[in-house]
């Protein structure tokens, strides 16, 4: 490990590969069940039902204002899991590094991973690691796994949606996907930062209120627009979004307008929305403003019955007009995660 | 899908990742809890401890003699799970591809995935596609992460193995690695095909000699070289294999002798060894010479202590002389996996 930068050998299986497991990755994470680095890890016994989700992070540039690749790995598991009802517990971590990467960047990225797992209380596990030639990836893409443990209470059901349910987020929308544009093509960013950050306490706080949710879910790729266009495709209800509610930073926003983005296509990657009983939908926004992740929480919509809307999104905009919030077409960001 | 090529579009999170998503993954995997593509998947009821493993899969060319890269990335993290002594049973997919790439070859992949699942009885409950730009990646990488339930009976702790304990393998070493050089050099194969296949059955055949099984593993990268030295590395036993009882076929032979390559440092892709009692040594072969893909099953070598032996991996050659067999230093073969 004297020379700085990752060689084809790293990945080759042999002595290169054992030293750089052993000296960056067992040395962060050997002391949970990962130790030994077994291909195959023996987890604890669990008693609940298991939630399992998986993503892969190829997110450029992989540092940018507010996070890197590393933690928005671990983030980006960690919610899937946690607003699928469950307490995330157990990560897998697979690295696809490129022939030359700085040493000194994927330590910092194994840092932030290391970070963000204490701070999710989740454990790396088992994990993998690829050399590629130069040229054959972009710097590091990096997949993780995981498996968390059903909460006790949380019955999630779209079928459950019904006209006077509220649509509630815990904060800004769009923050990382604009941060990350902005990091890419070298606008200053000012205070706008990424949103990446992990979201299970949200879901923890309103445990005792969970039979009066029908749905939760982290608003990432293609925004809000997409997760609440998920939510009411085929159904007989639509939501009606109220725009002077929805919460954008105003740094993204400013962005947003220069670079002709639409917000509630941007990505966030520590945000959550529910839709909820509406009786308790004041209780859920009280709860999440308590803590610093849901400082922002606000509801941003209703779900109504009406044939014009069934099935669709639709803004009130701020002048009193009504639009579609259409799903985005294609690609708007590339590799925003 | 008209089109015959993937769009970065296709990675948006969109429309078009929405019917990609539709039309080739649901399409497939879809009949069971991946229904509906969830981001988390809940899992049915399970009973025992479970296992977890990952691997992400850059094999190049994707498709060789004997597979490609979707049945590799499943019968890689199956292998994985089984020879932990686990039931293999669910799996994520994970895929990165090219702008460009061919979407009649990603076709091919997802049904060889399809069949291999199949095969080894494992379902595809949950997933993500990411879409990256032509020269970030090279063609497809494919991360699957698999969970199986602990099969009883097991109890693998290489600090068991003892002097007198036999090394057996299920079939011959090196034809994945080596299929996989021959493709890429344009190199003809004649009837050398990648082993790539499943190892779980294997593993399920010495399930009621299970006490007297001390350590199981599939020889990937670094070959069976790398796995022996594991195994043996700092404890006060070593490895005694015997050249002249190495499986190798005719043609991996041939032509690791012309391209410069030890086929005990060669990845295999389809087959396990274990270190077992050496009472019950004859009577693993013969359960795994029953099954085809333990057609060519054998004892190789024998655990010993003697002081210029532990630690190490040691190999009586053909014509009666002593070499040591070390780990690989760097990389031999690289995206072989």
């Amino acid at each position: 490990m004297g020379d700085d930068k990752i060689l084809l050998g790293h990945g080759g299986g042999g002595l290169l590969t054992r030293s750089l497991i052993d000296d960056e990755i067992v040395s962060r994470f050997g002391q949970g069940p990962l130790k030994g680095l077994p291909d195959g890890a023996l987890l604890p016994a669990m008693k609940g039902r298991l939630v399992f989700s998986t993503d892969s992070f190829v997110v450029s540039p992989g540092f940018f204002p507010g996070g890197n690749i590393g933690d928005l790995a671990v983030h980006g598991t960690v919610n899937d899991v946690a607003v699928s009802g469950a307490k995330p517990m157990w990560l897998s971590l697979a690295l696809i590094i490129e022939e030359g990467y700085a040493i000194s960047d994927l330590r910092k990225i194994l840092d932030a991973i290391k970070a963000a797992a204490d701070d999710c209380q989740v454990q790396i596990v088992t994990g993998d690691t690829k050399v590629v030639r130069r040229g054959q990836c972009d710097g590091i893409y990096i997949n993780t796994a995981g498996i968390g443990e059903l909460i006790d209470g949380f019955d999630l059901n779209p079928n459950a949606i019904r006209p006077g349910d509220k649509v509630i987020v815990s904060g800004n929308l769009g923050d990382h996907g604009m941060a990350v544009m902005a990091a890419r093509e070298g606008l200053g960013t000012g205070r706008l930062k990424s949103d990446s950050a992990p979201v299970h306490r949200l879901v923890q706080s309103i445990l005792d209120v969970a039979d009066k949710i029908r749905f939760m879910r982290d608003p990432t790729r293609g925004g809000m627009a997409a997760t609440l266009n998920e939510v009411v495709a085929d159904r007989d209800v639509g939501v009606l979004l109220d725009e002077n509610r929805l919460p954008f930073s105003l740094e993204a926003r400013g962005l947003s307008e220069m670079l002709g983005f639409d917000l509630l296509h941007v990505a966030s990657e520590g945000r959550m929305m529910c839709v909820c009983d509406g009786a308790i939908a004041n209780d859920v926004v009280n709860r999440w403003q308590t803590l610093p992740e849901g400082a922002n929480a606000c509801i941003i919509g209703e779900v109504k019955q009406d044939s014009g809307m069934n099935g669709r999104v639709v803004l009130e905009t701020a002048i009193g007009g009504r639009r579609v919030v259409d799903v985005p077409q294609g690609e708007l960001l590339p590799r925003i995660c």
